[in-house]
């Protein structure tokens, strides 16, 4: 009845979104629901409310010609203003014409990964990586996901040789590889890479002759003491001709940064005439409202306001951070010291009846039937160890405290005597992690 | 470089799209630039902007909520606010579960041959069709389109039995035909369809099994006598058990009957649970700004204000295509009288150097040189026989009267005394056409 794609798609929903939409179907709220279902497994930014609604509610500027057709890839002046606020976070010139807005960086994504691949070639992917990267660069593209493992027990560092043995198997094998895709700031783990990790991922992918394509979706959402470096900062992809930034391929959004998830609000960069033609031609079927344009334009385009704003996004996502991190330590739940993002990346595998995905899944299931808290586990970031689990925090303090709290309670209440990693983490976690971090 | 199937996207620009922003780069202005270029190419409500203006620039009582993630087809509140405006009109009860709400027609109509179409799938068009089909129903799903040529003697009806000609031949040919896509109300003829002819395609399709396509995103834009009948209307599509509606999938928007083309909301209707969460599935890659979906909500919801600026649309609409009509006919240039949308289909045949779609883009390009003046041939929407032309008028009614002054002068200035048809229609123009036609 349906196309064989469509029915594969319709088949394969994204983990987030199916446990997301359960988890909101019957929110918990501490006087009127207090039962209800606590929802730590979407990584959106409900902290800022209170900055945007001013802004949001007022009356708006709007013109006949903001309502009428406009460029596909966005209008000239929301990109112009959009290079200007990335050439400040990326301490780089950026030119608009090298942006293509579509309607949300789910949709850049699908846009930079049809426009690299054929259906069956491949993208290699650090993992842990984002989950939504499988519907994201999969699902339209027919494009498929390599995994190149991180290591947990070194902290899951992104290593650029493991990329570059994976990159090199998949070929052994006849596999065309087009490019290598990563976030940075890191989705899981938290991560917040140097320049010189970029570097060698870039090199990597040079040598091979594939794409990079860096979802920078949290680039103003870094609270930790090292500073965000754009993968087309200088330092990184600075080359003779100019090659590897036309190689280089960065998306961002207003979801996280801005928490204005809804507004769907993608763009990506490409500096490649032929990609950027292709990308263009592929907006024409995900534009965004020239009228949520024009909101995002004028956000934009006040930057004392985005200076303020920026600066105390950061600092209540630094302390909403230091709070979860720190009541996990409390009831001994070891975690990754993260420095940017929305999450905790949180080592729950002293608690599985064996070290397997299946016991991961069988721990998931039980934490959400016993205390309707919904976190994400490792596999569906494609984690090479079982056990892991992302805990977001960005939203009311009080409704992460008493979530954190039933899943410390009900850990708690679980006779670990008889699992193979009784206290693992107690014992070995300091040598890659520290049990709790802050940030002053 | 990019992927073959980018390469081919890129290759192939929309032709109305291209037309469209190479007339805007230099727009006329009677005052400030008087030579400028006066697109008459573009379907582009200009007539309501005044009606809309305060609703758009008003403050919006947009909440935290209107900002977070939402269900990727659309929220349910806007939904539920589309399916009773369409109950109203097509006449028949509308589940909002049938509803999915993506980023424009085009991305509607992607959505929907994307779920029905592998690549090399067939749809079957009645041509002339809208030239974007080429485009929103091909470029993404890899479909592609087989044209039912309708008569241009017949004055360009839609008959059902070339439609079951064309399907059966493709099949004979062993072609996978999997849908007819029409548009209703008609582009670019303008015709509004009565119930008999839509329930004779139904037919069509349901003998040959295959899907229908409807778009009525000119569903509120009729002015002529006739009434809109919905391809959903019960007199349409009643049958015992529901199956043919199931098969029925229709497509709407707010770019024309609202004069909001930029804000790209589409919505596709469908009954069929399969089609439904394939479809659901493709709208995740184009979901509308929560922020807009509000707007669109709260303008819907206000159902007087909805039936009198749609009253106001029609009468506004309708003189705008006498005025068109009447200069055409001034100026001795032949068209089929429309009752609905923004266009004239125009008859320029008799200026042809020879009855040849050569003749014609020659004819195109003299035109636009000698002129400025931006319309579209009939192979842009393939138009079975040369000499045809749109001409859109729904925008300043100075604009257009200069424009048709720019044509005809320049019409009037050729010698036709050798051309194969001079003045054909003034001749035979009576039998199938009208030369102008008004209406009350």
């Amino acid at each position: 009845m349906v196309s064989q794609r469509a029915a594969r798609l319709a088949a394969e929903s994204p983990a987030i979104a199916t446990a997301h939409f359960r988890a909101q179907a019957d929110p918990y709220h501490p006087e009127r629901n207090p039962d209800g279902c606590i929802n730590l497994g979407t990584a959106e930014n409900r902290l800022v409310w209170d900055l945007l609604e001013p802004r949001l509610t007022a009356p708006r500027p709007v013109r006949a010609e903001d309502v009428h057709y406009a460029p596909l890839h966005g209008t000239a002046a929301l990109r112009t203003t959009i290079a200007a606020f990335l050439a400040r976070c990326w301490g780089t010139a950026v030119d608009p014409e090298n942006l293509v807005v579509v309607s949300g960086v789910t949709g850049a994504l699908d846009v930079i990964a049809s426009a690299l691949c054929d259906p069956g070639d491949a993208i290699i992917v650090p993992a842990p990586y984002y989950s939504a990267f499988d519907v994201d660069l999969v699902g339209r593209s027919g494009a498929r996901l390599i995994r190149a493992p991180r290591d947990g027990a070194g902290g899951f560092e992104l290593d650029a040789a493991v990329i570059d043995r994976v990159l090199e198997g998949a070929r052994r094998d006849g596999v065309i590889v087009r490019a290598v895709a990563l976030t940075s700031p890191d989705n899981p783990v938290g991560h917040v890479y140097p320049a010189r990790t970029l570097r060698e991922v870039g090199e990597v992918a040079r040598r091979h002759d594939v794409d990079l394509i860096v979802d920078e979706i949290y680039a103003n959402s870094v609270f930790g003491p090292e500073p965000f470096v754009g993968v087309l900062d200088p330092a990184v992809c600075a080359d003779t001709d100019g090659t590897r930034a036309e190689r280089t391929h960065v998306v961002w959004g207003f979801a996280k940064d801005f928490g204005l998830s809804g507004l769907k609000i993608g763009v990506l960069h490409t500096g490649h005439p032929e990609v950027r033609a292709a990308a263009r031609a592929l907006a024409y079927f995900a534009p965004v409202s020239t009228d949520t344009q024009l909101l995002a334009r004028e956000l934009l385009a006040d930057e004392d306001w985005v200076e303020e704003f920026t600066a105390e996004h950061r600092r209540r996502l630094g302390r909403s951070y230091d709070r979860a991190a720190g009541l996990l330590t409390e009831w001994g739940i070891p975690h990754v010291p993260a420095s940017a993002g929305f999450s905790v990346w949180t080592d729950l595998s002293g608690w599985l009846d064996s070290l397997t995905l299946a016991a991961e899944h069988a721990l998931w299931r039980d934490i959400w039937e016993a205390t309707r808290v919904n976190i994400l586990p490792g596999a569906v970031f494609g984690c090479p160890g079982p056990g892991w689990f992302r805990i977001c925090h960005t939203t009311d303090p009080a409704v992460v405290s008493d979530g954190i709290t039933r899943l410390g309670r009900h850990l708690s209440s679980i006779d670990r005597t008889s699992l193979p990693r009784p206290g693992a983490r107690s014992a070995d976690g300091a040598r890659h992690m520290r049990i709790g971090s802050t940030h002053a």
